[in-house]
């Protein structure tokens, strides 16, 4: 049996029931904030309808001092210079996007930060899947590397064995800061372009999206709830402020989902609420060789196999 | 008399001057915290000797939260798509810059932050100046924005009266956040490519270069010496945070000499630390209509003649 429905409107459906998932999820993990809901709408290049979102955001929890989850289907033309960057001929191009894009800043310094994102794009003639969802710890817990990674990599088997180990590759290289020599995180998985040039049957990709999206909450829950009860430092507090420095570094200078998003004229504060609520820069800091800050910043200069 | 010396070693000694100059008043300001030296150098691609600089910095101190003046003469062979961004050949080019390019974050609120930077480059058989001062308020106040503007005209205007007019409205457009639709601050000056196209003659150029540098202490510690006494509250501390977001925004997103100085492998904690030690980003933050906070939002978004 085959749905009436496109393909990119079954998976803005999809997304948006990712996206009540995950928020129910958080909701209870913090035990105290809500979400708050705002429905916004994108006027496309000549005022029309642009398509827009549902942006979800948690702010100031007990647990999560900053979660957004956002929702998004939007379309439009997108300029020349955008589409020949994504791969497509130097015109301008009709395009549909949907996704499901998380971030979330806990308030301890022993839980991670993390970042999911789920997406659809049609390009002109062409369309693929693109998304991922990776890991970034102040502070290194093997079991919790081990654990999310884990996850991931049984929703990737369930698809092709092939899947987890060529995304958990491609994440560590997209997300590196070539001026900081280091990787975001501790890793997880990424991939783009998925069934625009490799045959692949959207269908088939449609479930793996689908796994991926309700696999969020089993991979990283459990690792808040091992961490959230744990005391932290002022020093470990500050360590963490300086560490989401380098992740506005990456945000704002290479991620491929914020300049798209800045370029085709989306909702600025959809797209930056992936920004932690507080950060700082010191400039040179130095970490004692052995100490926690130290491993941290060790295990992101050499990414390892974790799952 | 000429001097013998080659114009672009008179730059950096001069920059280096000016360096040494903004220093001193910066500390005699503060009267509590001390500059901290770093000397570095740059290998270039091949490891050989790129040059280096000597960067300055000042952290916690009474009135200055973080302050960077920094110093820098480098070389090497420039990538050909960074020349060709510059406006030349899209291809390799050996390059000289030196200048002095210094941001300025205080800890009040009502005192504004400052950035200022002139520098000189050679690019293959071309040369030129660019740089300027601009002033980014969280508090505005109309005598500090008129004596900021009025110091940098009067320099201007000793070399030629269409300087002033010329660059004011450059550093309008320069410092522009086209996502969020407004200035990074209330403007000052902002000029580049000068001697390169314009047939303008470059000892005089050094000459404005040396008067605008020296000018810096004149336009910026009057108005730090009559607002670091005043009292502020969390709630205006708090804006200041978020108002620094947008500078990062500006710097990471759109600024030429953070990407130049990242492109030609510069010294990675001397480029960043234009970044303000905290920093803050909200979802949606709604101000008053009529409180300081919207004032200045309104300014930002609609630059006016100041001098």
């Amino acid at each position: 049996m085959t749905s009436p429905l496109p393909l990119k409107h079954r998976c803005a459906t999809l997304f948006r029931e990712i996206q009540s998932h995950i928020c129910a999820a958080l909701e209870k993990s913090d035990g105290v904030a809500k979400f708050r809901s705002d429905e916004w709408s994108r006027p496309d290049a000549q005022g029309g309808d642009g398509g827009g979102g549902l942006t979800r955001i948690l702010a100031e929890g007990a647990i999560f001092e900053k979660a957004g989850v956002n929702f998004s289907a939007v379309h439009g033309v997108m300029p020349a210079s955008f589409a020949a960057k994504l791969g497509a001929k130097e015109q301008e191009l009709p395009f549909y996007a949907t996704g499901v894009s998380l971030v979330i800043h806990p308030r301890s310094p022993l839980v991670p930060t993390t970042h999911a994102n789920y997406r659809f794009l049609e390009l002109g003639d062409q369309a693929w899947f693109g998304g991922g969802a990776d890991l970034t710890p102040y502070y290194l817990f093997e079991e919790d590397a081990t654990h999310f990674h884990t996850v991931l990599k049984t929703a990737c088997d369930r698809h092709s064995p092939e899947h987890y180990p060529k995304f958990k590759k491609w994440c560590d290289e997209y997300f590196y800061l070539p001026h900081r020599k280091e990787t975001r995180g501790i890793g997880g998985i990424f991939f783009d372009y998925l069934g625009r040039d490799d045959g692949a049957d959207p269908e088939k990709l449609f479930l793996l999206a689908k796994d991926l999206g309700f696999a969020f909450t089993e991979q990283y829950i459990p690792i808040v709830e091992r961490r959230k009860g744990e005391q932290y430092t002022d020093a470990q507090r500050h360590f963490q402020l300086q560490r989401r420095g380098r992740y506005v570094e990456f945000n704002l200078l290479y991620d491929r989902g914020t300049h798209f998003g800045l370029q085709t004229g989306g909702r600025i504060e959809s797209i930056l609420m992936s920004l932690p609520s507080l950060v700082r820069w010191d400039y040179c800091p130095v970490y004692e060789p052995g100490s926690g800050e130290a491993k941290l910043v060790e295990a992101l200069q050499n990414p390892r196999a974790w799952a």
